[in-house]
């Protein structure tokens, strides 16, 4: 085992990042330490990358972002029992911590002490990342090497599709980002009659086409409400899935609604959904790719070594590029 | 049967109301004639008064106002075959069309084409009133008078807190109008482990206490978030149920909300609770009320006669009275 | 319009059936008179032709049998708003009462005092066929006739798939009759990720293996459990749907249960499924077949001229044809 | 700390057990010492001590049983961070294994690998038993002491009747052994509109009366349907809970059902429960205590000495005894 390795570093509460050689992580007697084959990067890497108000209170560097990938297993603690060497694996970076509430009801997805790999601890824009073996994630060796390093995000639009009734249901996504791409695909795969994708950049809007959304719309053309209802029969979509926002999915302003007509008269339900549930989510996402239900290639737009990672920042910039993933060992 | 009949009567679109003789009601083969024993005053009522500018779009006078009441069968047309003459009925006054979606998939509480009688076709501020069969809910003798003529708004309360968990629960009850007051009796009898009743007026807080909250809250004078921290762990309420907004139990401005903070990281569903259903809730009701579970007195501030329907208005205007029984034949 | 029809009468409280020359159906104001395109042939036709102990108790001859069809109406009572001439349908055969507890909450499906139309009045094995307004479904267009004549046990495959989660679950099917195989193309349109089709018949496995159950298993030579247990890693299959009983889809015998071992311990939900949502199964299939989510075809194994009744019935008992379409105007 | 401590111990696979001094539990980093302040006495416990068939294929002597308790933390190991010396707790005893599909989905109390602290290691009929702090459950001062040694089966009665719609139904309950009789409790305090109790032994009608199920049966002696459906206006029980069974509250043998006529054409869905849901059941519980929901009382028939355990086993047996408390300090 090497001493030091290659990693993406803020070295600093300022833009940018380094590629530097650092030390290995350490691990303890419930970790497992893995090497990276395959990293890619959120929409949150890129508000670490650009220091934005989000990033200045959550991020106290130096960090090692990232947190999706997959790797194999190099080295474990003591107590570790579930994984050994060689094998193939992703993992939760959601590290709960199993005492509160929410974690003992089942929710641990939305634990009130979450630490996120990568966010609050080194993560995996690295040759190697520690994870606590309580969030390792097992792979079947038929889930192919780029879908297991995207398995974050694709949660996040499992949960989301699977949070509701979709079978023979009309489903509306605004936002195509990389996890409404996803969505498209998932609410397809379980039975969506029709699947609207609503979104404003073009570059998106072909991809979500090739995803096999129904329909492709865009707001700044289009009456998206007329076309929608005209295509429902005048019933509008029975699902909506917003997953527009800010890039990391998440809006920071409030959003007035006229909660009357909008949401009482029309007797709607309206779901908070964050994350994927620890780990009922990985499961079905499993299944749903062993079963080959999900073609997710059409978002996957970058690969790259990851020495170019600044250079992949600005590909997110321009809105060109989807998912990017990230090779440690130069092999993008 | 007489050929004519006391009536309470919005004769022209402007503010008041007229106590009228005017026609009996004309059934047709499948209505039913009710006697009216109580009638009761909801906030829509006030509306129509007052002639607002939801009145003002909305009723077509002239018009006889009231949708809560029981009464007694006294005639039906000849295809009736569920009542008879000398029933103790009252009767659910939203008429789904039958065949929208909404209607066909159970939803009937909100069809897209529903008539209000007492809204849209004449009701039951008068001595008689004609019902579709297919709305008629016949009463068990077991049920008090007084308290079936108020099971539509209770309906309201019953549907609200069983549309989701509330057993074991904590729950907060934002506004405490009527509907909000009788949720207070409902939350208590199916298990919630605490109440608190949030509302600024001082005799509706005092009714809320009556109807046995757990905590009555002031927003006025009290920080009632932190209130409710206090008394929950720091967990917060598990359950807020919306019971204020305008008179007529609705907000007709918009609200704005961090969506981000408020709905998603905490992964809250909100869901948009309209009327009662057809009919589950007035089973669920009657099944209540049999049992004894209900203790709806203090919410009953006020028997008038008929006559004094004007005098009412004043009473609700005030903000003293809560709910307002009224007598067609004089015995308030 | 003509005076007398063609039909396939049960005349007597006998075995078999004849074709006939009778009158039209008469239609009360609420009625609609369909001239039937395409009928089709359930096992409860066989059990009503072949007079055993359920049809002795239920049947009551003279009676034209048949509750699967389309077609298109040709007369309607004078009530009648929401369809007219020319119009393709199909329809609900279960006429709920309206008025009993099922009925008034939302399960019409399983009403106390259901008339089902070709086993309590005459039915759709003739030229025309008189319908309750409330019963009849308007049909796309864009569903395929052959399908449109078979809505009704779709609609069985379809509640009963749909009454639990299937996205990403693995699926045991146990029985291929017309509906077990209906079971398979819904489970995997709705994201099952594996479907396994467990039958005892030759005939019914080869088509099982069309409909793309992933994969076909015969009780009589194979250790099914273990295969299944084999294929999901131990885990047995996530949802069972039981369709195979007797050939009317019911078993009459008791079954053995132990509840602590097969039930209790393994905290297993176990559903009975009736019929059909009235009318929410209407919609998903629609939604499912017009979006294209069904192949269907390898079911219908037969279409006959209904002159040619009586060698259907034959064909039926010797466990080599499916689902039979029986075409009254002899272009089958 | 004492060195030893006197305990129930089952020395030999044969029936009885002894009151012996045996060593203090020895704890590990993440284990918590709790001094046992007052035990309870489960069906289970009866069939150790009588070693019948059940007993000889699963407890491995010696053993100490004991599985419902409530005590004081008095040491910890260095890596308990949830609880202090001093702190009033009692536990989970179902030690899931956290790491198969069941724990992984929120559904740990059916864990495939659960141990059982008290069946499947030492457990609380003892001065002091040793817990992983895990499965700790803090108590609130609030609840009395000796509800406190009861929440195991309690927590079996509050997730039984939490698993389904409760409020404004009619429950049955069949067998009144302390679960069903608290069932009975607990279904009350969460809004079921009537409780029928279903009970041979004499003894435990009583019990059943005083914990205010609205109406007890005798099946040996009256038609239990027939009063069913009188009470419930023809409509028979919306709920049944079955808790009779064996002794441990679980049949044994097959039971025959016809599915056809008892389960499908009702559209009945049958749940096996078992345990409780970690831990959303212990908040359930705690919540209903703390605002005094529960009167239990009745159902507590005997406090003991732990040194009068045989006593207390020969007074189970004769069906006198419901719930038997034992105090290990000898203030029984």
């Amino acid at each position: 085992m090497p001493k030091t390795m290659l990693a993406v570093v803020k070295p600093d509460p300022a833009p940018g990042a380094e590629i530097r050689q650092v030390k290995l992580p350490v691990i303890g007697r419930t970790d497992v330490l893995v090497k990276v084959k395959v990293a890619s990067i959120c929409g949150t890497d890129l508000h670490i990358y650009e220091w934005d108000r989000w990033a200045q209170r959550r991020i106290h560097p130096p960090l090692i972002p990232g947190h999706e990938f997959c790797g194999e297993v190099v080295a474990h603690g003591d107590e570790v029992t579930s994984v050994k060497e060689g094998d193939f694996v992703s993992a939760e970076m959601h590290v709960a911590c199993g005492k509160c509430v929410q974690c003992r009801t089942g929710e641990a997805h939305i634990c009130q002490n979450v630490k996120i790999i990568g966010v609050d601890a080194d993560g995996a824009f690295a040759e190697y990342v520690a994870i606590p073996e309580s969030n390792i994630w097992k792979l079947d060796p038929a889930i192919p090497i780029e879908y297991a390093s995207i398995l974050d995000p694709l949660g996040n639009a499992v949960h989301s599709v699977l949070a509701g009734e979709i079978a023979a249901r009309t489903v509306a996504i605004t936002g195509c980002g990389p996890i409404g791409l996803f969505a498209i695909a998932v609410a397809r795969a379980v039975g969506a009659s029709q699947v609207f994708a609503i979104e404003t950049n073009a570059h998106r809007r072909e991809i979500a086409g090739k995803m096999k959304a129904d329909v492709v719309l865009d707001p700044a053309s289009q009456d998206v409400p007329a076309e929608i209802l005209e295509r429902t029969g005048g019933l509008g979509a029975d699902v909506v899935l917003e997953m527009a926002g800010q890039p990391n999915g998440l809006t920071s302003r409030p959003i007035s609604l006229n909660f009357s007509e909008d949401i009482i008269f029309k007797g709607i339900t309206v779901q908070g959904i964050n994350g994927r549930r620890m780990y009922q989510t990985w499961y079905q996402m499993t299944a749903l790719l062993k079963a080959g239900k999900l073609d997710l290639h059409p978002a996957i737009t970058d690969r790259i070594a990851m020495k170019d990672f600044s250079r992949a920042m600005e590909r997110l910039k321009t809105g060109e590029a989807s998912k990017i993933l990230v090779y440690p060992n130069g092999s993008g």
